[in-house]
């Protein structure tokens, strides 16, 4: 690789070709905008030249970002699994968290929130079900924990936790026929004790849809589609910042290959045998979210969809 | 920025995740692939770490992903103008160039194909003229030259210069409703001494189509979206290095600011007033072509399309 600390190559080429195209930018660019354009332009230009990418390899990368696009709608977003794929929301999101606690810790480990969550979930009762649609072989578990202040230590009531996950057959409603709207989703308020529980199944592992460019991509790159079995959270409560994170059983086979890179060790779970009647299985969870500094904003994933 | 010589960065954000992601590409990874998506990956990762990129941010950038392919179709390729946009065609071509030459020198400028090239262009007599359906203001133009060795500098008789270009409203063909196919394109033989020569039109300068991604970038960037006036020749004989290039009239008022990045210094020309009763213009342009080395192969782009 000839890449130097500021940017600039040392290489056969043109020297002047990559500034010359970022100077073209116009006094009506924003200066942030200035700075992420020229910043990835910058990449780019050095992956071409550091891979001497031949006209064969660039025309075929074409053809994979349009077809990016082409298998895309309303309720699948192959864009954002390509990221998924890459590393690239797991990264965005590793920034996003250390850029906000200002600091190396986190209180609990944030993942990515990926493209199946709803902003139409139900509000739910403490103790209700989210199966709305009962699967064969899904094993009921019963969730539940507390939700509690970083730096006090002290319950936080009326969190709102938002719990999505995919059915026992790998699929999540949206993607599914046989699911009503909301089945497997639900949003719960925290007690005055801090404390949430309700009733879910034990997730299943599954396979990204490989019919697209992010199957091609695996497929090169040699990998599997699997993602470890998980459960989405997302935990808001007033004055604090928001959560999004994945919760996954400790002995799922594809922890450790995960394709969408979005397991951290702290999230790996134990789900054990339950004395509750209603459930075969008992998943405790307790979260502590890190109260908001003056003029921070709780998160981001609410404004974007 | 943080980059490094070697492409590992000092940053804040856990040093092992980028390695990790291109360690988990399997043993069926062609070498090729592995660096060169391992180089893509790296610049990436970097790219978001040095920018920070935001979760917002990065949501945009996926939905303008998105909407690449969205609007592509069999008779536009916003992909690939998003790379012209970028530069990145024009530094492909430049590094496809060089290796084939092995060497510095480059006998005639190359620059990029562009989406509008037709493999179907049909074969014209020397003398034709590749306007079939004239436009009121077009500016009939005697366009003549000889193909010759590069090493040599003999002619190089039975050398294909198929020419394509916008008609003076800035459409091609495949634009333009108003035009019949192959309208202002076509191939023709050098005679027996190198020579070629037939009718055109002196070029017109255009817009990039602003209703996709690209026109989003260009207006992002603070960049017109036009195109200097320009001819477009892919020439190609026997034993010889194909060239693909592109030939702009020197007073076109946007040859400083190609918005596809695509101009070079020697392929400004002169049109001068003609001598031909037939013809308002005249503008010569000889090429040279090198003899190609054992094993290499004439270009690239037939196969591509």
């Amino acid at each position: 690789m000839n890449g130097t600390a500021n940017g600039t190559a040392a290489h056969k080429y043109d020297p002047n070709f990559t500034d010359s195209l970022l100077q073209a930018m116009g006094p009506k660019t924003p200066e942030r905008a200035r700075f992420v354009l020229g910043n990835l332009i910058r990449h780019l230009h050095d992956f071409i030249r550091e891979t001497e990418l031949s006209p064969e390899e660039w025309m075929r990368g074409v053809q994979f970002v349009n077809a990016i696009g082409q298998i895309s709608d309303s309720k699948r977003n192959e864009g954002q699994r390509i990221c998924d794929v890459l590393g690239i929301e797991s990264l965005v999101d590793e920034v996003a968290n250390k850029i906000m606690l200002d600091s190396d810790e986190t209180p609990t480990s944030s993942t990515i929130l990926g493209p199946f969550w709803s902003p139409h979930a139900p509000f739910r009762e403490l103790g209700d079900s989210i199966v709305q649609d009962p699967y064969p072989t899904g094993r009921l578990t019963r969730m539940h924990g507390v939700v509690s202040d970083y730096k006090t230590g002290k319950p936080i009531p009326n969190a709102i936790v938002d719990i999505w996950q995919a059915s026992a057959n790998g699929k999540y409603d949206f993607q599914d026929d046989n699911q009503s709207v909301n089945n497997l989703r639900g949003k719960f308020r925290t007690n005055e004790n801090g404390e949430y529980y309700y009733y879910c199944y034990h997730p299943t592992a599954y396979s990204l849809p490989t019919d697209g460019p992010a199957g091609v991509l695996l497929k090169l790159m040699d990998r599997h589609p699997m993602r470890p079995a998980h459960i989405h959270l997302m935990i808001s409560a007033d004055g604090y910042k928001s959560l999004t994170t994945q919760l996954y059983p400790r002995d799922d086979p594809y922890v450790t290959s995960d394709s969408v890179c979005a397991v951290k060790d702290d999230l790996l779970l134990d789900f054990k045998p339950s004395n509750d009647p209603k459930a075969e299985l008992d998943l405790e969870y307790n979260v502590t979210l890190p109260p908001l500094k003056p003029g921070q904003k709780a998160g981001w994933v609410h404004t974007v969809f």
